[in-house]
């Protein structure tokens, strides 16, 4: 552009459209909903299944998990415990630009060990990160296993498989805990929901 | 969540909230616009200027630049040219999912290979990645230069600097070309307004 235009041009300066206005423009705060637990927990199952509750009220929603990273942004990553950090790490920058665009950002990996969560609540301001615990006992993981991958663990097929041969460091202060164990999917959704209404980051047409 | 709970929800399935959903929800299509060209050709002015204008139309808009991507998901990279490509894939790789929430994802980076331009459009589907290049000649960037990137890359201080010593290649069949030398910031955002409306990604209350 000429150079006169862009000094006069004040209004358009970087970054006008703020996450602020995103937020008044979606009519609800974007956060990162940090579900973490075992394989097979539940976790992945849950966040979609809020996901649809959310986009059903108005919200702008996106769910992470490994069929959609894997795949793309984090294909040149393995299992290794560096390469784990590693894909922690870019998952928590993404989302983090995900709320800077006013979406709520779900992500479901095990995410096993608290220096990485860690490291991604203080990616964001406070109170935009907001772990969730999908509570569920490895006999029951293992029990469910639909991918079989717990048996693959135990023969020695799969390295590293948390809660197998590699540790999942349980949350000490989560901002949730979901019973994965006890509770039905749909109780699951509504014990987030409410704590989201609760938390005034959304408002909900029938729970307010 | 129960077994027999998960096995009744078939509704709770995987991905019911779509890309389609989405777009129906935000009322226009979600695409990736590519701006590519020289250091100082206008890319993310641009970018951010017409982002404001799509905010104002009430379209979910994200910009990707240098600052937003280069301190945070691809702070472990530097500028050797494997690393320059794999910037460029990462880019690639966010804005597909970007896309894939319902957000037109507007990318400025110089991205100065074919290669890696034409590895992104290959990502998505087509008419999803929309190349624009901001044409605007060496002379008039090296004119602006307001980093002083130019003068330093001519010192030898900046090695690989695109123009100077490593190449731009010029796309050969964007979908659009965008005269930042000669036109002014505004045109420039119409130009590009012009042609969102005409392939109905966007419809525009003043323009249609």
């Amino acid at each position: 552009m000429k150079t006169d235009d862009n000094e006069k041009n004040v209004v358009w300066h970087h970054a006008t459209v703020t996450r602020k206005r995103r937020e008044a423009q979606n009519r609800h705060r974007s956060v990162i909903l940090w579900f973490t637990g075992l394989s097979s927990a539940g976790k992945s199952t849950l966040a979609h299944a809020l996901e649809e509750q959310l986009h059903q009220e108005g919200c702008r929603t996106f769910v992470f998990d490994g069929d959609n990273v894997r795949h793309g942004l984090c294909k040149d990553l393995g299992f290794s415990e560096a390469d784990r950090h590693e894909n922690i790490r870019r998952v928590g920058e993404m989302a983090k630009l995900f709320i800077e665009t006013g979406v709520i950002a779900l992500t479901a990996f095990i995410s096993p060990f608290r220096t990485d969560r860690e490291q991604v609540r203080r990616l964001v301001p406070e109170g935009d990160f907001i772990e969730v615990y999908c509570k569920c006992s490895l006999a029951v993981c293992e029990k469910r296993d639909p991918k079989g991958l717990y048996q693959r663990a135990r023969s020695g097929e799969i390295k590293h498989f948390t809660g197998i041969s590699s540790p999942y460091e349980i949350p000490e202060n989560p901002e949730l805990v979901v019973d994965t164990e006890t509770l039905t999917l749909d109780e699951s959704v509504q014990c987030v929901m409410t704590f989201l209404n609760e938390q005034k980051i959304v408002r909900f047409s029938e729970l307010s």
